[in-house]
């Protein structure tokens, strides 16, 4: 394969459209979703947008009381808050939604209460200067896989790297034009993702890779916020042709 | 701007749609095109597209024998052949699409006639194993950041990264479905090349940042081939609200 195109294959397999997506029962039907950092613009947006599309969803916090309060500020049914520790443990999916800041720190502590658990990793190791966002270096390749390094026990899955948290949290917004690229390593685990990504209007769940392959989709962010920049827009991606 | 999730942009200004693009004349009308490595088969798909689009297009090689039997193949009006350094030098916007392997010291080499030039990098720093592609680390950060290294007196663009050879070479491929991904520091010169992109029918040129935030473009080739394997696709990107 030179040069890297690998591009070879004919065009026959389709993944199912939307409305295929949302008629059928989805896997993920009845998992209990649990957001660390859950008090962050991110982390609420999925939050109120997994409520809505009828999973019982745990908010996660260092302080319990603060969890509390967002969660009820949300005011969507079957949201509740915790402190992170008992978050982890209540959710059959746990979604990693911290400041990239205290990601490994706070991974490292929640390692026993996550053994057993899809963990997928949101965040997105970015710096920020006068000229806009560019990716930080991370030693371990990725903030995915800094979580896989951290959690042995656990099925690490990156994915919603790229969805606005002020569109997750507007109520005008009822769909998403976007998809989201889940990437990992556990088959089965990266399945299940996709079709959580599917239960939000709009959005589909698309394979994207292995973890080791997470690092430009993480800083690919900073693209979209120079695209942001330049056009006002929210931007998103598709992927074509599948 | 915590946690690198910077989409606070009112959605207003939106780029022209294809026919806008198409019916207007683009700044590129009459530029000559040059690409080095213009006999691979990515070389070569631009070569051919840029032609038809109306363009004289040079292909270089390092044996100008081989670029000229390349460019007779082709059998698109336009395009001649001619080695490397005298490709250089009859572009106005010279296409660097040589194997990774090769890139830097074939710029280094032609420096003296790329002065002056815009020179559009496409190449992604790719290895290849039995689980598939994954990103090579570039000391420079990216293939672009080691040109615009090699060669500052030229104006450095990157895009073009995710164009399937295979589509650009298919005389049933009328029409793309993607957008090309425009990155440099030169803003009249994305523009130029955001312009060029939109003379293949069906692709956007879209300007998605600063050459500092390259390599996460060019990596995720990786990612577009996972998609191709999974899904059997030529999978391309789409930026969406733009």
């Amino acid at each position: 394969m030179p040069g890297g195109r690998d591009f070879r294959y004919a065009a026959s397999g389709k993944i199912g459209t939307m409305t295929e997506q949302q008629d059928s029962p989805a896997p993920v039907d009845g998992l209990a979703i649990a957001i660390l950092g859950g008090t962050g613009d991110q982390g609420r947006g999925l939050a109120r947008r997994f409520a809505i599309a009828g999973h019982s969803v745990t908010i996660g916090s260092r302080s319990a009381e603060r969890a509390e309060a967002a969660a009820a500020e949300l005011g969507a049914p079957g949201i509740r808050g915790m402190a992170n520790a008992e978050a982890a443990r209540a959710g059959d999916i746990v979604i990693a939604a911290v400041p990239w800041e205290g990601h490994g720190k706070l991974l490292a502590t929640l390692a026993p209460d996550l053994a057993g658990k899809i963990v997928v990793d949101c965040v997105n190791p970015l710096g920020f200067d006068s000229r806009g966002a560019y990716a930080l270096p991370v030693p371990e390749g990725s903030a995915a896989e800094q979580a896989a390094a951290l959690l042995p026990d656990s099925r690490v899955v990156a994915a919603f790297h790229h969805v606005s948290a002020v569109l997750l949290l507007d109520p005008e917004v009822g769909s998403f034009d976007l998809d989201v690229l889940v990437l990992g390593d556990d088959r089965e685990a990266t399945d299940l993702v996709q079709a959580l990504a599917a239960r939000i209007p709009g959005m589909r769940g698309v394979y994207a890779g292995r973890l080791r392959n997470a690092r430009q989709v993480e800083a690919l962010t900073a693209n979209l916020i120079s695209v942001n920049r330049r056009y006002k827009s929210h931007a998103g991606l598709r992927i074509t042709d599948i």
